[in-house]
């Protein structure tokens, strides 16, 4: 995984395979260090975001330290959000970018859609066991927690999300994430994922749609894997979240049209494909990007480096205490080239340690029953589901009907 | 261009042969009957549409007629917006999707979007004769207004939109489109291309959004071209368009990101492929669709398929005196299927002669500059641009970037 930085340009099938070394940013894994004290559980505040622009919070970012790094923030979204001002940027082009893992979410130790690869590797070999004569799914379908998926290699990993992700439509394959999210639970912190978020970016979030922004998540995750929780988590809604694809293909079922998850990549969305993406979809520049590695670097370049008021901003794994502490030599979220470059480009560097009084999304208020249920459903559990998430009958993924050469 | 139905799916630069039979939907030419009284120039309306919402019209749709499909328009709209309303539906979820060509604005005798490339081809020649060696570049340079364009078959045209719109950045090419619609006329109309369209869609579009809505295009039509005037001429955002794209390359020229066209079709959003790209690129399904074409059909089916109330709606164009009649014999916007099927899917029919009391855009207010400059500058003209729009020195594009197998 240490190479996927080597993979820099190019859409179509033909690059898939070359660009598998970036594979890792399709998939998630939130965690967080096991000497973290004061677990979260998941905030439903997302949808009630719009209504702060009515009443402005009297302490926007609660949760960020005073310092030079949050005052250049409120800076610039006061800046751009005020008529008159000489940085003043109208409403439709005040576009904020994030990534996701590692930016509004852990990717430590591994990327959560992996997770959720492994399990439905699990279910798959589980209900059809001619499965495991696939090596890729049967070290998958036997892995403890995923550590033996990590050694398979950057193929195998790519075989593993294509085969799992496919061969259903596109309503099943969202009903399996949202079931499977809402069962699963962090391996080590025995919370739900969708708790370990950052709550300063959260924050962030919402203070910059209450100024007029819209934001977008551009992310390495598969977008309809994002889409099931990034409205309720983030309150980013489905058209905003842009992310890696899968081919798909319209057909019919029963006489009604589906939209059926082919099992071949077509865009990983990391790098240099993150612009071209943004362009493609939004087709306006941000003016404000937040990644946390060198697969931002391209996002942060194309937004910075145009006229006017711009804001480019590294969130640094720099917390031991409360999260993890890496960037170079890292598997997931490799930060180098980014962090090097930042002073002469201008980006804000966070320190997770110094700039936030707090990392993770606030504890649910009493009475929140979903943030409760979520917390105590994990408190004793092992992170995998007592149950597989159904699959549908004939909507089975047909291993067979992945591409030549991706077979081992 | 008779043939382009067979063309039914698939993506990939692998089917873009096999689909290049759809490439009439990548152009777009504006044209009215000489016979039609009254004509338009354009409306600068759009950003205000917005404000409707708080100040509701008090007639909507008043270029429509009375009678069952104007009713049923409205009342679909009235009920899907009022809260306890059986057939409610949540602002987040109210999308409505609109082909372009056909549907907001003319696609007789040829898609407007050809008519650039033409120019183009021009352009390209004129200032590099040695491009006369491609004979598509060759004919379409030679062509007085594109009837032999017409004739040198799909694969000619597919090359020739190709070649023409590639080898510079989405900058310098929105330019590119923005320069020569701000200089073109429509050849026989004498008016700008803008000043076509259909004024009881550009109500229905803003009636729509005053109710809720947000208004997508989905079109045959290139994103980058239509992005140029959608926004003034519809009030739809960049980031609500969506259609066929080319390859793109993220770059750096003197130091500065830039993302590059490449001479390869990436995406012709038409027929199975637009509800493909509208769960890619929205991930929500929506609640109307409306369009004129069989490449419309499957995004109406799409729409309409799904429980609740749900609105399909076809422009049939039978008003030989205002504009053009033609369905199934057509070689742009053939309409067939669609029409046969139209009542048994509870799909409404536009009856553009007995539905419209007024066809293109109402003429501009006086001292509407812009609109009166536009209706001037065509007055006498031609239909070609006095002067070549500016190609860029070192952004040509080079005929030998063509993917092999396409050239002639």
């Amino acid at each position: 995984m240490a190479s996927r930085r080597r993979v820099r340009r190019g859409l179509g099938r033909a690059m898939a395979v070359a660009r598998a070394v970036a594979v890792g940013s399709l998939l998630a894994l939130a965690a967080v260090s096991p000497s973290m004290p004061g677990l979260a559980a998941p905030l439903k505040t997302p949808r009630a975001a719009p209504a702060l622009s009515a009443q402005p919070l009297a302490q926007p970012l609660p949760s960020w330290r005073e310092g030079p790094t949050k005052a250049r923030i409120l800076a610039f979204i006061a800046s751009v959000s005020r008529e008159g001002d000489a940085a003043y940027v109208p409403p439709a082009e005040r576009i904020a970018v994030f990534d996701n893992d590692g930016t509004l979410w852990s990717e430590q130790p591994m990327y959560v859609q992996l997770a959720f690869a492994i399990e439905r590797a699990r279910a798959l070999v589980a209900q059809q066991p001619e499965l495991a004569a696939n090596p890729v799914l049967a070290a998958a379908a036997a892995a403890g927690n995923g550590e033996a998926v990590l050694t398979m290699g950057t193929k195998g990993l790519l075989e593993l999300v294509t085969i799992t992700h496919a061969g259903m439509s596109t309503e099943v394959f969202r009903d399996l994430v949202r079931e499977w999210l809402d069962g699963a639970c962090h391996p080590t912190w025995k919370r739900p994922y969708t708790a370990l978020t950052y709550q300063p970016m959260r924050e962030l979030l919402d203070h910059m749609r209450a100024n007029g922004f819209r934001t977008y998540i551009v992310s390495g995750g598969g977008v309809e894997f994002m889409r099931v929780f990034a409205e309720e988590v983030y309150g980013v809604p489905p058209e905003q979240v842009i992310g890696s694809t899968v081919g798909t293909q319209f057909s019919r079922r029963a006489g009604r049209p589906v939209i059926l998850r082919k099992p071949e990549l077509q865009v990983v969305n990391d790098q240099a494909i993150k612009p071209v993406m943004i362009e493609q979809v939004i087709g306006r520049r941000p003016i404000a990007a937040f990644g946390n590695s060198d697969g931002d670097f391209e996002m942060l370049e194309w937004t910075t480096s145009q006229p006017g008021s711009r804001l480019g901003v590294i969130i640094h794994h720099d917390d031991p205490e409360r999260e993890v502490a890496y960037d170079s030599p890292s598997a997931f979220g490799r930060l180098d080239r980014a962090l090097r470059e930042a002073p002469r480009r201008g980006w804000s560097v966070v320190s997770m340690r110094d700039d936030w009084s707090q990392v993770f999304a606030a504890p649910a208020a009493p009475g929140d029953s979903a943030g409760a249920g979520g917390a105590n459903r994990c408190a004793g559990g092992t992170g995998q589901l007592p149950e597989q998430p159904a699959v549908v009958p004939g909507e089975m993924p047909r291993v067979e009907e992945a591409p030549a050469g991706r077979q081992p």
